[in-house]
């Protein structure tokens, strides 16, 4: 399950909750897709501002949206005994594998993120890929840490935040987390514009941002890849630059918040305040870049 | 009530819950000591692993137990949502006033951390306290934002993040605040070992870790500093350095944690995992630092 194509939609929110009939059409037009798994609540997901009854709806409606694609879903929260009813709220809606990331507020010493794996680890029943995203967590994993956090029970992957630009030097960091952790484990890369390094250096899986909303381009992406065509599986991902550049200067949520509704997926505002959608400007700028890459369904 | 001390206690909480006998305790001692406010459910207070009804039953409790001393109350969540929900429980439980950080996942803009305080003063009874910590936010409030929030309705203090080591530095850094907002609004110093030196530069009050659990002490530093005695001051800080130091490395939290719980003021665990306490080195170093400092109760 946690191998190729990952596609991580929006759970498109406002003030009044989540929209639950755009999301289930969201989920049913990945599966449709053809991907090999559905990441729900992600980061993308906004898993992070959803209640437990909220997140535990979601999972359902994603699990039956999913016709029978893996569902993979975040059950990431600031305290462990949270993440414990989360995780028995996932596996209750049927999820395949769950997805956790270390969230903070006090700063966490390694002792303390090996402790929370461990917790969860124990407890669970379907697998569990390890969310590294210093990003919004700042947790900075090392690879010691994850060679740790890999041996435990459950642990079926770990999600890393992108490769290096220098496609050796990709590589380089790829083989070096494999040597820490068991054959069982998967590395999935994310950060999108990085996506095709990681997977032409030996990464499992793509955990993708573009491939919710646009799964039919991060498929033939992941598959050129994973059929060794890496130098076409490169090209595609240089034609995408110009969302890549979107999503690195204003967030990749903001972009999709704005690409999904451009697109009539979901009505606006999609995301839940304190988050607001793009300005204008930028938003004019993500419609540029969809039409001029023909993302226009 | 947002100037001279205001202690900010533990919630002492383990995996079964808040100890709300301990927690009831620490409150009144607190207000027996005299201080100006008690700052509940802080960052010491753990506001950000605790439940919404765990939130409410902890502002009760403590403003129960707080004798008529002002308790100030810390709101904050990650979505605005939430936010807006917790102050009117704390306004419920009888607050004087409410602590809000601008809590993360996704990094914010400096537009949305204004909206997200627009959003919340705009129904608030109570004043507000804006609570700058970039340690755990990861917010960077820039001198202009603060202005821009300090002019909103309702907002009665900023609690910075520390001053700069260097006195007159300190003195720049408070006076250039002072210049942006109204003279309605309190600036309060943390980071307690640049207590002295805030207060000295003229903060108005002290948003006091070690006065949650060692409020005479606090109590002692502030009030030197506000009869002028700057000197005085600096000096019983000089004289805290060792306790500072282990603040610096071990976090405030986990130290004033073991600190209470040397005291018997807790039992262990006093925190939610994934929190642990200090192991048996850092913990020994805390009591040796209590003992030499004359601070066993």
């Amino acid at each position: 399950m946690f191998r190729g194509l990952s596609a991580f939609p929006l759970t498109p929110t406002s003030e009044q909750g989540i929209d639950e009939a755009a999301y289930a059409a969201l989920v049913a037009r990945l599966a449709a897709a053809g991907g090999d798994s559905i990441g729900a609540l992600g980061s993308t997901g906004g898993y992070a501002y959803l209640t437990r009854e909220q997140r535990a709806r979601a999972a359902q409606i994603a699990v039956g949206a999913a016709d029978g694609v893996p569902v993979i879903v975040g059950i990431g929260a600031l305290r462990t005994a949270h993440v414990l009813e989360l995780a028995e709220d996932a596996q209750k809606a049927g999820v395949s594998g769950v997805l956790l990331a270390p969230m903070t507020y006090q700063l966490l010493t390694e002792d303390e993120v090996f402790g929370l794996y461990e917790d969860v680890t124990r407890e669970l029943s379907v697998p569990l890929c390890v969310y590294d995203n210093p990003g919004t967590t700042h947790v900075q994993f090392t690879d010691e840490l994850h060679g740790r956090i890999a041996q435990l029970p459950n642990v079926g992957s770990i999600k890393i935040p992108g490769v290096p630009d220098d496609p050796r030097e990709a590589q380089l960091r790829v083989d070096a987390l494999r040597t820490l952790i068991p054959d069982t484990v998967t590395i999935g890369v994310s950060g999108d514009w990085t996506a095709a390094r990681g997977l032409n250096a030996g990464c499992d899986a793509w955990y993708s941002v573009i491939g919710g909303t646009f799964p039919q381009t991060a498929l033939a992406l992941t598959r050129a890849a994973q059929a060794g065509h890496a130098d076409q599986a490169a090209e595609l991902s240089e034609g995408l630059e110009p969302l890549w550049a979107l999503f690195r200067r204003h967030g990749s949520l903001r972009v999709i918040s704005a690409a999904a509704s451009h697109l009539g997926l979901t009505q606006e505002p999609n995301l839940p305040r304190p988050l607001r959608g793009l300005d204008e400007t930028a938003r004019q700028e993500v419609v540029a870049a969809l039409d001029a890459l023909g993302l226009t369904s």
